[in-house]
């Protein structure tokens, strides 16, 4: 089996060159591997913790998804969704928090550090912490757990908390089931291109010394770089390439022999602003494809959607088989499973013996039907014409089949679904959305049960 | 507006005589009045918290649904669902859990009465506590709040918890938007009818005290009722029936006419075995019909399912407004939503200009239709016959609708939905299941799209 790979993107802020050379396009890259099927989840419940701003919340999600299909994070090969479009991670962390023991969380590094806080402060220990805060690690093993996914790639501050999703999952496969989950393994890249900042010092929003990677209305990737601070060597002067960020940044972006003649080149005396120049045309052309495309793709949310919806539908066609099997493990499981040798027909309770099928001939030796409840109520009738009964069971049998496929779907429009085969629905039960609805669906699958089809 | 009355229900254990007079009988009662919307929930997600064992849970959860509705709970009147259904309850739990403050749950009375009870033992203050005994309060918070509700029937040690359910709506409205949820009001009930049980004492489950409604293999009514413990009264002694258990049982099932006679039997000498016999008939009276119900209902798990069903389908259609503005309010609305006014077709930027569909006369002046996407392959063809093109497009019109509101639906068979109406799918594109699912789907709806249906 390939390795499931997990990748969360934190959808808050604004990315910079650093993410782009450090994050996005290392992951996009390992994404291209064989043996490998990639998960990148835009975790929005977990931006929720820290971010109760909506419109920033909401604008983030749309910048930090386009830029990442912009930088070519191909959707065909990769499922690409958001954390809130997925249900099931919500409902395996509720089933995770029920097993999670409080003292595991009481010992994470990002709770602890700031109670510490609070502490020296000497106020309330809690003070400021939000349960979302405090509950973040049953979250994210929820997310890694729910693909069953066996490489996570983390950052170092996140290696606690994946250790804390293998504890957690282990505690569930001892009180459920031994080996259900794969305990997930922390990627830790080696080799991460960090970029250094306009200063010099790593590029970090924290120091307000990043390079943007798109262009707004108060920078540009120009006036960035011309604003990168270098020593104080004469126009002339031999320059030292490997204490200068300017060469630094120019190796992120270019092959071997590239960097090398650039920096034969600097050594030879290339002034800073020239320099600066070359670098500029070099992250140029890597970003100005990226920059176009993500210029149409941020105007465009309804295509973002759309991208991330077929995400979702990927996303939870694989994760349908294990959240099933978890409602089992667990006694979650519908009662219909309880007997499934159980032959009594749904609704025989409930007598439905004398609801009636009707198949009648009509005109030109075709056929239609109607079918009649068992209080004598005429549920539906059919306006087509059949050349034989068996193509009214078989179109029964598809109708019947999308209704019990659907019946908890609220947004099922099962009225133009019958309307679509010229079935009309008796004047009784036409109004669509009122309490009836529960009344007459009952009524038509009891009937539907009840002519064996 | 009506009242929302929403009551939880327990999904462990076994149902005694003291649940069905103090709980069951009132709330199905009072589920009758005018002015009220009732809603009736297993609570089986609460239920996990506690209960690991997942046979005992999932018959639990049987057994306490066939018992509510053996009642005579009228699930055409209130909504009678189960919590684990509802995946909207879970997902507005973890958005209050983002605003909740840790120092809220610190101070919760069943949280703390096991913390204390650790101390006293000198172990781990923690010790045995799960996450989801600490963050319970949450959760029930989310499954009033989630329909609006603006009563909750209670007892004294769910008060607090009440009170939580407040704070946590204050600070979501404070936050988001003012008088967003409705602050939710604790009934408590007055005059609840406290059973004894055989030895005097409070009948419960704890005191091992109990009178089962229904019989099960030690048990029957009839033989607890004659274990019940009496006083000392030789067989034609005066009785003081305000002492006697089997008075105060005696009424809580009649009515005052028939309490006044029975104790008036008592004091003229009523031996205590005939007293005995006299109650079972009184208790017999009212549970035989019920408990044949509950006979019934217990072998039919696949009827209680269609019935929690159909109360998920009526829950969820209330839910959802609520929690489509909630998801507005908070920032994790729908990208499709950002820019209502745009009027770029979605996939135009993958264009899907040179997709074609195509309507050609096929035999006795009848039209088919074709639809070959941008890349020249060939997506579907029809095979039915029409009269008219605006047949057909009328036809694919309700077609791209099905397809966009069941897109996240991953039992939504679109194949067949396609089939169901003689539309061929392109062999390339048929193997049901596959990654092509998406490339699929994409090219069908921008070319659905295009043609401006």
């Amino acid at each position: 089996m390939n390795s499931r790979v997990i990748t969360g993107i934190t959808t808050s802020g604004t990315l910079h060159l650093g993410n782009y050379a450090g994050a996005i396009r290392p992951a996009i890259q390992a994404s291209l591997g064989s043996n490998v099927d990639s998960f990148f989840f835009l975790a929005d419940y977990h931006a929720l913790i820290k971010n109760q701003n909506p419109i920033r919340l909401l604008k983030s999600r749309m910048e930090i998804a386009a830029a990442w299909l912009a930088a070519g994070l191909d959707t065909d090969r990769v499922i690409f969704y958001r954390q809130s479009d997925i249900p099931e991670v919500l409902e395996l962390s509720w089933i995770l928090t029920c097993i999670t023991s409080k003292g595991l969380m009481n010992r994470a590094h990002a709770y602890k550090s700031m109670t510490n806080q609070n502490l020296t402060k000497r106020i309330d220990i809690d003070d400021g912490i939000t349960m979302g805060l405090f509950s973040y690690p049953i979250l994210m093993a929820a997310d890694i757990l729910i693909f069953k996914a066996n490489k996570v790639p983390v950052g170092q501050d996140q290696i606690q908390h994946l250790e804390m999703a293998r504890d957690i999952a282990q505690r569930f496969n001892h009180t459920y089931k031994n080996n259900f989950f794969v305990l997930p393994e922390a990627v830790v890249a080696k080799n991460v291109a960090t970029l250094p900042g306009l200063d010099g010092r790593k590029m970090s929003k924290s120091y307000n010394n990043t390079i943007p990677i798109f262009d707004d209305e108060t920078r540009t990737l120009k006036s960035s770089i011309m604003k990168i601070i270098t020593d104080s060597s004469q126009l002339n002067d031999p320059k030292n390439a490997d204490e200068s960020h300017i060469y630094l940044l120019y190796r992120a972006f270019s092959n071997e022999n590239e960097s090398e003649s650039f920096k034969l080149k600097l050594n030879n005396g290339l002034a800073w602003g020239e320099a600066k120049k070359i670098l500029y045309d070099k992250i140029e052309h890597e970003l100005a494809p990226i920059r176009e495309k993500y210029k149409k793709l941020i105007k465009d949310p309804e295509y973002i959607e759309k991208i991330l919806t077929f995400g979702c539908f990927k996303a939870r066609k694989i994760i349908k088989p294990i959240i099933e099997e978890i409602r089992d493990l667990i006694g979650i499981r519908n009662l219909e499973k309880v007997t499934l040798n159980n032959k009594e027909k749904l609704f025989n309770y409930k007598s439905s013996r004398k609801s009636r099928f009707l198949i009648y001939k009509d005109i030109e030796d075709k056929f239609k039907f109607r079918l009649i409840s068992s209080d004598g109520t005429e549920l539906i009738i059919s306006n087509s014409l059949f050349n034989n009964p068996n193509e009214i069971i078989s179109l029964l049998k598809k109708i019947k089949l999308d209704l019990i496929n659907n019946i908890k779907n609220v947004d099922f429009d099962y009225i133009s679904l019958l309307r679509l085969h010229s079935i009309e629905i008796s004047d009784q039960y036409s109004k669509f959305g009122s309490d009836k609805d529960k009344i007459f669906l009952s009524k038509l699958i009891a009937l539907l049960d009840s002519i064996k089809i």
